[in-house]
């Protein structure tokens, strides 16, 4: 495939949907076999058969690719419509963090770039700014719906209660390598909201099981 | 550095323990260096200045050889000593984590480790019977003490209090890698001991806050 950017009025380039496609598809399929490291923007191009220039005009390196690819994949699938109540909410929440963390590619993925991060600071950044923030800002939706409700105190720690929703199943799957019981998201759902449920708040109302 | 095991009356093998010592250090530079796919028992014999003899006497395997040095580091830790009260022996917990997750070598080490894992099943499973089980009987142990002063229900969810007490520490250093504000370990304390505090468990008591 090969294709000239054609030229908007404001000088924006208009890429095809067809090879942004083909290349996604092969930095997802060059991340799982190879892992970020030995990623090369040559392997990339060869397996979505496209020339070198199509990678550059998309993005100016390496890691802006994958960011951008991994960033496209992860955020939309932190969005959880309203299911009416926090427990639905939570649930629904738990099972699209397990969804990205289980993805056949991404279950690869997401391991060995956590690692690299730890070691290449500026890809941590990136990592936090493209994927990280914007999937919390979409749980804090959530949790806000949650206290508009008046099921959790308005002056719940956000921060800590985003971790206790991902964490746990991170650091099952990813860490620990063990399975998840069937009622592993009952589980962690009602611990998490007798966590949240501080007894401090306005909105503090009596355990109800 | 030389030796030649002596034999006890039964048949075992007698160590030095400076060589041991030495071997162990070497172990943990090279995984920190080099990652554990990219460590050869050359290079730690090399490193340790020992012959790859006094390795393979010692451990069959470059992962009996990985897993016993970890495995060494880390289970120790986990040994938190009573404090007298479920929120000071949680706090020590999380500080205990903390200082497993932050040791130099160790920082570097185990986000490699976990993703190897994640391709490797052996591995995850030396892994889980040397590190993660014996980690996780100690951390029982201090569940238990709570539990037999009346500070946590008999039944509560042991399991997912363990992955309470380590995720959300892993999860912001090696996967957030993000900072740990001054009272993250207090407030994090507080949301467990509420979440752990079942209100259908027969020694359930009013919040202290």
């Amino acid at each position: 495939m090969t294709e000239s950017p054609r030229r908007t009025p404001t000088g924006a380039a208009v890429f095809q949907p067809r090879i942004t496609s083909a290349i996604t598809e092969a930095v997802l399929d060059e991340l799982a076999a190879h892992g970020y490291v030995r990623l090369s923007m040559e392997a990339v191009a060869k397996r979505a058969k496209v020339g070198k220039s199509a990678l550059y005009r998309r993005w100016p390196s390496k890691q802006d690719m994958v960011i951008a690819v991994l960033s496209e994949f992860s955020v939309p699938l932190a969005d959880v419509p309203d299911a009416g109540s926090l427990r639905e909410d939570l649930l629904a929440t738990l099972r699209a963090v397990h969804d990205w963390l289980t993805h056949p590619r991404l279950a690869t993925i997401l391991p060995d770039l956590t690692a690299e991060a730890g070691r290449n600071p500026a890809l941590a950044e990136a990592i936090r700014t493209t994927i990280g923030e914007p999937r919390r800002a979409l749980g804090t939706v959530t949790l806000r719906r949650a206290v508009e409700r008046g099921e959790l105190p308005a002056d719940l720690d956000l921060e800590l209660a985003l971790d206790l929703l991902a964490a746990p199943v991170y650091w099952r799957l990813h860490v620990r390598h063990a399975t998840l019981e069937p009622d592993y998201f009952e589980r962690l759902v009602g611990h998490v909201i007798r966590a949240l449920d501080a007894p401090s708040a306005p909105a503090h109302r009596p355990h109800t099981g």
